[in-house]
């Protein structure tokens, strides 16, 4: 009965459950009228998340997703040459593979409402001391993501967004408007802190409503207890199930 | 793919995906394993929740759930006469109710497991200061919820799940084993704070944990991305999407 919300993207999805995740707080703020799905994988990229869309869209669904955020980039964005260079992909295919994974979903659900992320910006400094809090002296001293690079994909995003009319979030952008960002969003210099979640999740929200998918407007899926006669229940429910 | 889990209850389920909540916790750690839906009905009793049932589990699923929790109790406990009573529902006929409920979802799905959890125990003290709180002068001074009486709900609850053999977690007991459980578990009273929320989150956990249904022995529903050779992806998705 519930529509459902399908979140598809890398580890900053993945981990969009845990607490003060926006996942979690962006399913809260449906309860009881639509459903948020998991779809993330930690580590992966735009190339390697196009593998999944049969599997996770099939387009003989029968009942696909009513909206979903993408939300990839940050792993795409890796630089050659570095350690994590094995999830690196040049940032026009990045482009391009979200297209497709944008295109796959529309076949899957014509109607579907999709939100297209930037992956956020990247605090050097503290992917430096995440990498020797790791490996100590044997870190490599070159940051294995750049700030500046992700921006570029960042820019590719935003671009597509237009290009083919979605609606979008430039957190690599929003972030970087408040002073400290590097610490007060980004617990390791990549990934979200609570307080970068709860932005994460104050845009989805506003974004989803101002496409007219905001759940003050949905009807909660049954009736609240409050309209429940306790001498006649059955008959808030006949009004509402039938 | 994914194996499902159901979260059926009432608010104490609902609210289970707040900040700290328990069903966030739960979705965390079945993470790329298994999906959590939550059915958390605010308010609800056990005579309001079988309303539902032929809704939230149709008989003619094509993928019931594979695992579910079935938490309500704190509702049907409110005392008669007092200014909860409208969700009163008598201690013989709750046990009767949730008979119905197990025996509706084991149609529905033969071989789910199902973990009945009894109502946390109330803090007669905080909800006269939550009641004191909304209507001031005006709140009545007995208590609309007593902890000895939800114990004999409790009581009943754990009784169904033994005669009918299932899993379940006495959770009114379980709390009070710890030093001012009072405040330190409940919020207002009766809802959770993230401390009770984590214990509920332990306890589902071991559970289910108990009864093979342990996430740490469920795969991943797609290579993890340190398994994807960069120069040959398609290998790591043939042999786990074949």
């Amino acid at each position: 009965m519930r529509p459902e919300i399908v979140l598809f993207g890398d580890s900053i999805t993945e981990q969009s459950f845990r607490s003060g995740g926006w996942g979690a707080a962006l399913a809260d703020t449906y309860s009881r009228k639509a459903d948020v799905k998991v779809r993330g994988y930690g580590g992966y990229n735009t190339r390697w998340a196009l593998f999944l869309m049969q599997h996770l869209f099939p387009l003989d669904s029968k009942k696909p997703p009513a909206a979903a955020t993408i939300f990839f980039g940050a792993n795409d964005a890796a630089i050659l040459g570095r350690t994590s260079e094995r999830q690196h992909v040049p940032v026009e295919e990045y482009k391009e593979n979200l297209r497709k994974i944008v295109l796959h979903m529309k076949k899957c659900s014509p109607t579907i409402l999709i939100v297209l992320i930037t992956p956020p910006p990247v605090d050097e400094d503290g992917r430096n001391k995440y990498a020797r809090s790791l490996y100590g002296e044997d870190a490599r001293e070159e940051p294995e993501r750049m700030n500046e690079v992700t921006g570029v994909y960042a820019k590719k995003c935003i671009e597509l967004a237009e290009e083919i009319g979605l609606r979008s979030i430039n957190l690599w952008s929003k972030l970087q408007e408040t002073e400290g960002w590097q610490k007060k969003f980004l617990s390791d210099g990549l990934h979200l802190t609570p307080e970068g979640n709860a932005v994460v999740h104050q845009e989805v929200v506003r974004v989803f409503r101002e496409a007219w998918f905001s759940a003050e407007e949905m009807p909660y899926d049954f009736p609240h207890h409050s309209d429940i006669d306790e001498k006649n229940p059955e008959k808030a429910f006949q009004q509402r199930c039938a």
